[in-house]
């Protein structure tokens, strides 16, 4: 793996400068408020005017359960991944009609059918706070003071936003801390099911192909919103490009990515390297297991497992990516050495000083972090109770005890700014199958007893002498919690009524709260410790190296740039597309069979298609996770294709940038037409997308 | 779970017959030099006479590959499961030929395929040689001491033993110690193919159904036994069962039982809770994910990880049903109680004290075993280097270094009593795939840095600065261990030949030899003063007990006995058969397909089958991992059916029996009968299994 920038993004940006003017690779999750409008304008003589960049902004969509999407109409209708959609394909689904797996279409409006707890946002507004937030702070303050201050500020400038505004406000932090932004979002909440394709195309292949390159996937989902029982007319939509990417051109992305890692200290990947990854690697092949061996049993169980299933698998392949760079000396080393480099000019500084000091700091928090782990994922991150049956538990729990409390010394969760969407998920009535929830908390509790063994308080006191698969059925099957109503009646009832239902999930969240809120307190105190060292560290390196750069992702809305073009691997060289022919071919190999299986559909429209077309091309642009269901724009700002995957290279992504061999794949626009119009037949959808109205 | 006997079972039967002759359960794993004579003629008011155990003995054949069968005709058939087959069928298979999948029968002779690498045993005598090996240890040796004069001893009981009878001769010990015998075995390496149905029917349910029941598994699998390119003519074999195994009829089971642990003491088992097996579970789940991952990628890949991943699958339930039953506070406090109450009637007896003072000796020795298990396992136990080509490179150094030590003074698997069987597998040409190895291998370096850290001496000598990927591929592509002619030239050519070819693989073995045979004789010492003080133990429990009981199964040839008989499971009752109708109901439940897809020839032969006929059956036998392929035998002494599992109740059998679930689990004779005649169409066969001539 050749790596353009495993050094810091901005240290790299400054060797290259001091090199000599390399043109710079085109790296960056880029804030909308600060877009790399000069770096375009020289390598692409492309300008980023505001028009173009509103245009898209107000056209972008989040996904609240996790990704991206876009408008691509003027009725309200938006375009995501197939697996950004599955988790609300999975609660609209039944044992009688299995649409994760089957595929929907609505043909009329009156057909299409309202997600049970979806949420979609479309960022309007974007403001800096961070003077006012750093103002709220006490000179001198403790981290965990520090915290405290933070939440209030946080609170109220969310609460005084959401009332000016009414719109859903959230406070975001950029830069490790260096800077806080107010991002303002029209949050919509009816969001219907217009078309999905069978999972068999959306996710051909499969876990087993997830990240890798050629790729033949139909990853999309069509929703449309509501507002006041009607439609949405967007102000701003994507033009769909029928003509789809071309092989060179410049293509943009503007989506959610989730989380990157890149300026993170070397203690700190240290800790992910030899702590973090190998223990969620651990559990998530545990986890994996367990759902594969026991949807194995059951067809119905298959279907029941197969969206968390698929979650699992797809992090997993993630992590073994991210940690193999880790891993490799060339890589670390090449943190190592950035990072030696960057405290020598600021050893030669006399205002070097401060950012040293706090780079001990976050070593010393990082030590912290790693004493209290086990115990903090266990009891505080709930890994000791794998159940949705205990989230509500806790929930149920924790809100009778926070809202009591004044609005800014809430737990974050419970703030007056996110009651709406958190009631919308307490009181949301998607199927939990009580069968699978005592084969998952049983696991979890099996592995509370492995890591602290059996005669830890906490683990005495939440199994009551029972072993852990009878103390799991029994806590399953005895729980209210599972019932609207119930839920409906505690949160009202409050801490009273929650004491009295005497629920005996509710009564192991009570066993390890205390110990759970005192980890998870210390857990935000050091956090806060490494933000403000961070943050300092973040001044430095703006005062050395200049402005001009992108944080570290953090589902925000932030926007990338590359050419759709191929790569070499092996001494093969990948073309940039791939067609239809391709997926036949490729599934013919492998039997037409398990991953590789074809609808039906599919088998039977075969000869209607036209094999040379488009359907999945691959970009530099540098994208991650939360970046699923992003639109892939050109220049004229046109819909191009839809980012669903990125292969296996970029899976280093989370801790620095690659244009060697890394690439983010997109399912062609154009070959999102051809499906729709010979595979599925829907005129009125391909209608609705060619001309922008339904 | 109900259990019967989670004391010792010694102590069990004290206290059964304290409490006034209760009536024993059908519990133990019998030797056949102390054969369980009274209890059945007791129970059952059958005679195991000398002639029948003797019939029964030298029927039964061990497959040296780990697993069990007999001789089911006078022309050398002999009769094993599917899976105790795989490795074979595997080992004859090739990318055109797929017998583990889609089965082999030969009609004649000739068409029988010579197996690659398998070696069959079956027992001749037992000698009691405890006497000679204890004599040959000296006064108030170390357990260093004791374990280099025990090797000594038992290779020259062996080597003596040989030279004098020409029949393969291992030293076996017993009761932790308390005995040894000398094991004699008419040795086979000529062993043909003759039948294997698809693994579709063999191994039907797959994972999934693996360890449960009702089930439905034609689980058989027949091979010949040739001798000087004839087939032998046993003296012994048992008559096939046209009838079957009836509800309620006592059954015996003759095999060989793998490992028990029943006569553990508590900090031996609370090891096994606490560590060994979250260990091992872990890293078969790491295991399993990684080879199903790599299988679904390619048809062809998934062919290649067929075996190894059964066996993975396999184990991790069994590891997890065994884990529950340790985490299971009745289960473990039952055994915590009855040490006590042990120790409490050494407490009472003047000479009780030197048992009392071993039980703190294994504790002091499991504590040492606990130290240095992390790298124990990850350099002697090769964990750190997951491929056969490490395998090999490893036998090739270590075999040069050690042949020319005296034989008393080697590495056990160098003695020259095991040479023969050793340089079988050495010089075997079985099939060894370098893009898995290189899989495999990558991973397991994975795991050696996440274990030791990047900055262990030996990680870094390992890994020469690279990725364990980059390592794995780079050590894999270039050695030239898997070439049997390189190993002949390097295993003629001694130390001075291995040292001169300078094979990466071989140096990376050597590179960790001195830290990994410390970290042996370490453990084996360890070992050595466990099995010395387990010898007190087990001593002082003849005293306070009397005789006339088993050990626990050390893969020596072992009988067990129970009824035919069906049980309750929540509230249901589970019949102890089950029938063709049967597999056909459970197939069309789940679609016909994955782990449920039925042959095509299973579909076409329906109507040919009648229903009725029984197919897999239960009984109360006490058996475990090993005795896979066992016959079940009738008072007759006929073949009634095979072993071919336990259910999960039963996998608490290695720590204690219980008779309430737990169950073994067989093909019915009658039901094998019915496949061959109207399934498979063999007249030979089955000609051949009626008559007992071909």
């Amino acid at each position: 793996m050749k790596l353009r920038s495993l050094l810091s993004p901005a240290l790299a940006a400054l060797l290259a400068f001091a090199a000599g003017g390399v043109t710079r690779a085109d790296e960056g999750m880029w804030l909308y408020s600060a877009p790399p409008r000069d770096q375009i304008k020289k390598k692409y003589g492309f300008d980023l005017t505001d028009a173009w960049l509103d245009h898209v902004r107000l056209s972008s969509v989040r996904f609240n359960s996790g990704g991206s999407g876009s408008f691509v109409s003027g009725d309200g209708l938006v375009i995501t991944n197939h697996h950004v959609g599955a988790d609300d394909l999975q609660k609209l689904s039944d044992e009688k009609h299995n649409y994760l797996k089957d595929g929907f279409s609505a043909t009329t409006p009156a057909e299409e059918k309202k997600c049970v707890d979806l949420e979609l946002n479309v960022l309007q507004s974007i403001e800096d706070v961070t003077l006012r937030v750093n103002a709220a702070i006490p000179v001198g303050a403790t981290g965990e003071q520090a915290v405290l201050a933070r939440r209030k500020i946080t609170a109220e400038i969310e609460k005084e936003s959401l009332a000016q505004t009414g719109l859903r406000s959230d406070v975001v932090t950029l830069y490790q801390g260096g800077a806080y932004h107010l991002y303002r979002f029209k949050k919509y909440t009816d969001i219907r099911l217009v078309f999905a394709p069978e999972q068999g195309v959306a996710f051909f292949g499969g876990d087993p192909d997830n990240f890798e390159y050629p790729r033949y996937n139909l990853d999309v989902c069509f929703f449309r919103v509501y507002e006041n029982g009607r439609p949405v007319k967007p102000a701003h939509y994507l033009t769909w490009s029928a003509n789809g990417a071309k092989e060179g051109e410049l293509s943009f992305v503007s989506g959610h990515p989730g989380t990157t890692r890149r300026l993170l200290t070397v203690p700190e990947l240290e800790y992910i390297r030899d702590n973090q990854f190998p223990y969620q690697l651990a559990l998530l092949k545990r986890r994996e297991v367990l759902l594969s061996n026991w949807g194995n049993r059951d067809a119905e169980n298959a279907r029941r497992a197969k969206d968390e299933l698929f979650g699992i698998q797809n992090t997993r392949k993630a992590r073994d990516g991210a940690l193999a760079a880790l891993q490799d000396p060339g890589f670390f080393g090449a943190k190592v050495a950035a990072e030696a480099a960057f405290k020598q000019q600021l050893a030669n500084r006399t205002d070097g000083k401060a950012a040293l000091a706090a780079f001990t700091r976050i070593a010393d928090a990082q030590k912290t972090i790693g004493r209290i782990a086990t115990r903090q994922r266990l009891l505080e991150g709930s890994v000791a109770f794998n159940a949705d049956s205990y989230g509500l538990a806790r929930h149920l729990l924790r809100a009778a005890d926070e809202r009591p409390k004044p609005n800014g010394e809430r737990l974050r969760e419970y703030s007056d700014a996110r009651r709406e969407s958190f009631e919308q998920q307490l009181f949301s009535d998607k199927p939990i199958y009580a069968d699978l929830e005592i084969v998952t908390l049983a696991d979890s509790l099996t592995y509370l007893v492995e890591q602290l063994g059996v005669n830890d308080p906490v683990v005495k006191s939440v199994l009551a002498g029972k072993s852990p698969r009878a103390r799991a059925a029994e806590l399953i099957t005895t729980t209210q919690v599972r019932e609207v109503a119930f839920r409906r009646k505690l949160s009202e009832g409050g801490t009273a009524a929650v004491a009295a239902a005497k629920d005996p999930l509710i009564e192991v969240a009570r066993a390890v709260d205390a110990e759970a809120r005192a980890l998870r307190k210390t857990l935000e105190s050091a956090d806060e410790t490494k933000q403000q060292a961070q943050a300092i560290i973040g001044q430095a390196r703006f005062a050395l190296e200049g402005a001009g750069n992108y944080p570290d992702a953090t589902f925000t809305l932030r926007l990338s740039y590359g050419p759709v073009q191929g790569y070499e691997e092996n001494g093969q060289k990948i073309p940039a597309h791939t067609t239809y022919a391709g997926l036949y071919e490729r599934s013919a190999k492998q039997g037409n069979q398990g991953d590789f299986e074809l609808p039906a559909r599919w088998l039977k429209k075969k000869s209607a298609l036209n094999l040379a077309t488009p359907f999945n091309f691959v970009s530099t642009a540098d994208i991650i996770g939360g970046n699923s269901g992003s639109p892939s724009i050109n220049r004229a700002g046109e819909f191009i294709g839809i980012i669903f995957d990125g292969n296996l290279a970029s899976l280093s992504g989370d801790f620095g940038y690659e244009d060697q061999q890394a690439r983010a794949l997109s399912v062609d626009s154009a070959g999102i037409l051809e499906a729709l119009r010979k595979v599925y037949e829907v005129p009125e959808l391909v209608n609705e997308l060619v001309t922008g109205k339904r």
